[in-house]
């Protein structure tokens, strides 16, 4: 299963999870996607980014009693909000909130919200189309519930029943913009937008489907806080994934809820000032510019290379730019020209990263983390360019 | 399901979770046990609990990436390990530390931990002693795991095969203090020691056992945390509750890490100081004081009206507070004297509780939570009074 214990197991040795320089005999761990390059930008924010909070707030499980989501802040809510309808990447209007432990616990929740009062005697099919996120089948199937199943391959679900297909856009692992792919019968989507902001991919248009998940650790960076959102269209939707976070867990830390409110509230208010530029404090802007100059400086390291190819990225508009931008993916998604396992060559010269067969792929794929701290991305282009045909 | 959302239903009629004062329509809201009793205590400890966070810390997934819990804060594990060690409650030296979001999530990372690498074909059985705490049920059940199963009443538990028990001291709902009951066969446990600190029971001896889960909401109120840790003593056991947590939600809020590690190193040196008084700072003292007012008033109460009961506790030797006390548990589990729908009878006169049937007892049983805010406990009491039989 998972990475991170891997991450965790390989750790002394490496250099994205730790402050300190890479050394050559260093481990570079790009297996996971911890967002630790936006550092340096929050740390020139000063005290506007800063929460303080004193030993008697935030005592009570209760945050909005009236509310669907009963342990919501209704300062996060807001914060959500006015950023998507700031950015314009997905209709917020008249969708219910409801706030997890990372988009990750919102996943479970979605399932848990469509098939609890389906009353099915066999678990409901789920499906994503190929390459898919790795993890969304140890979260599906490590409990084996009897209320749905990973299926896999969304392109190869042929059977005519009931099913939830998950729509990752862009998709991880490979950036792509998605639709849904079985288009039939019975089914309901479970839309995972966690990459859907403008340093990553052109904003062309509000999304606005009946169920959204976006991460707090995908946009700002701020992955240790463990916060999700989902944007649902249907009260009991809603209600059943309030629940299943009730029953998991009695609600969402109220001290991360407080500094994502904050987070995002000076995200959105950088957005909002006049001729924005990388330098005047607009988040997006910088992080569209500093993932820009990482995938070019990765393309020209995989064009020398001759043995490796990346995905390519038509220009789009951007409505939140207001210029034609190509995407820049959180991660990237690369192909070794030889059918041979491409992780473990890459393991060989200290690089680590996810193999394709976890994404339902071929084992000459891998996914590369974009996101690690600067030494650590520079050091593996230094190693990807010493990697000879 | 669980009484939260009844709660959140009821709650712009109810007092305690709001901090509006009681009028006489109003719902008192018994029902869960939101600690807000503690908040004038943490109010009057000013700077030293107070939690500064700026915008660009505590961003990675990692917190230690060598330790089997790799997204524990070393700074809680330290704080933990040194409250337990002051006040007596439990062995934490070589045990594992795995931090939890709430020790809610932490019971099913246990049942997971327990199952998931026995490979058997049916689900485990779980049971704890009647009358157990109303949540276990849904928490085993509402995803119809094929690795585990709520069975009910440890008593009534006669089947020949592996099992979990669940071992809640002092208990919930009842206070009382537990030890296992099946005793035979390959059974594991689960040790739910939520309420065993000195403000709710005397502390007679440091619990030693395979897995024990507590929670900084019962321990110094701060329920809003959501903040749960499990003492382990096997490591595969450890490794497994971590990689739970792992898929669930990817770790556990660090702000919240953070701050609970500094509520309880402020508890910790309350302890130490010398010849503590409840005006000492002695977050304990204050605690035990107050609970032992509040049951002395109840006891009174309920001793005129005639028509209900309380459990007796044993006055015992606390080897925390030097003196002989009885318990005062955090919830008051209430008889009435016929049989007869006891919830129904104090929803009458608009005190929300939740009834035996709910914990596999009868229904002339409630539980009542002791812990709410003094001007609804006061309100309570002058209801509960006027209950004639």
């Amino acid at each position: 299963m998972g990475g991170f214990e891997t991450v965790a197991n390989d750790a002394k040795n490496s250099v994205s999870a730790t402050k300190k320089l890479p050394s050559s005999d260093s481990f570079i761990n790009l297996d996971h996607g911890d967002p630790t390059m936006f550092e340096p930008y929050w740390k020139k924010q000063g005290d506007k980014c800063t929460v303080v909070i004193s030993g008697s707030d935030l005592m009570s499980y209760f945050s909005d009693v009236g509310n669907v989501c009963w342990f919501l802040e209704p300062q996060l809510s807001d914060a959500i909000k006015r950023l998507h309808r700031t950015v314009g990447n997905a209709e917020s209007d008249d969708r219910y909130v409801v706030v997890g432990t990372g988009s990750t616990q919102l996943y479970q929740a979605a399932l848990y919200a469509i098939t609890a009062s389906a009353g099915r005697a066999e678990p409901v099919s789920v499906v994503c189309a190929a390459p898919y996120y790795s993890s969304y089948k140890d979260e599906t199937d490590f409990l084996r519930s009897g209320l749905y199943k990973w299926e896999g391959d969304a392109y190869e679900f042929d059977k005519d029943e009931p099913y939830i297909e998950v729509v990752t856009s862009p998709n991880n692992p490979d950036g792509a913009i998605r639709d849904s792919v079985v288009n039939r019968g019975d089914g309901k989507h479970i839309h995972d937008l966690a990459y859907y902001w403008p340093h990553y991919t052109p904003v062309t248009r509000p999304a606005d489907h009946d169920i959204m998940l976006f991460t707090i650790s995908k946009c700002t960076g701020h992955a240790g806080s463990r916060i999700g959102w989902a944007l649902v269209k249907d009260r009991e939707v809603a209600r059943m994934m309030t629940k299943f976070i009730e029953i998991c867990a009695i609600g969402v830390s109220k001290e991360s809820q407080l500094r994502a409110a904050r987070i995002l509230g000076v995200v959105t208010e950088g957005c909002q000032q006049f001729g924005t530029t990388p330098e005047s404090g607009n988040f997006f802007e910088y992080g569209q510019s500093l993932m820009a100059e990482r995938w070019k400086r990765l393309r020209e390291t995989v064009k020398n290379s001759q043995i490796f190819s990346l995905p390519k990225y038509p220009q789009e508009w951007c409505n939140f730019t207001g210029k034609y931008i190509e995407s820049n993916p959180a991660f990237a998604w690369l192909k070794y020209k030889e059918d041979a396992d491409c992780e473990s060559l890459l393991r060989a010269e200290k690089i680590q990263t996810r193999g394709g067969e976890r994404f339902g792929s071929g084992r000459n794929y891998v996914r590369i983390s974009m996101l690690s701290r600067e030494e650590a991305f520079n050091q593996f282009l230094a190693r990807l360019s010493a990697i000879q045909g």
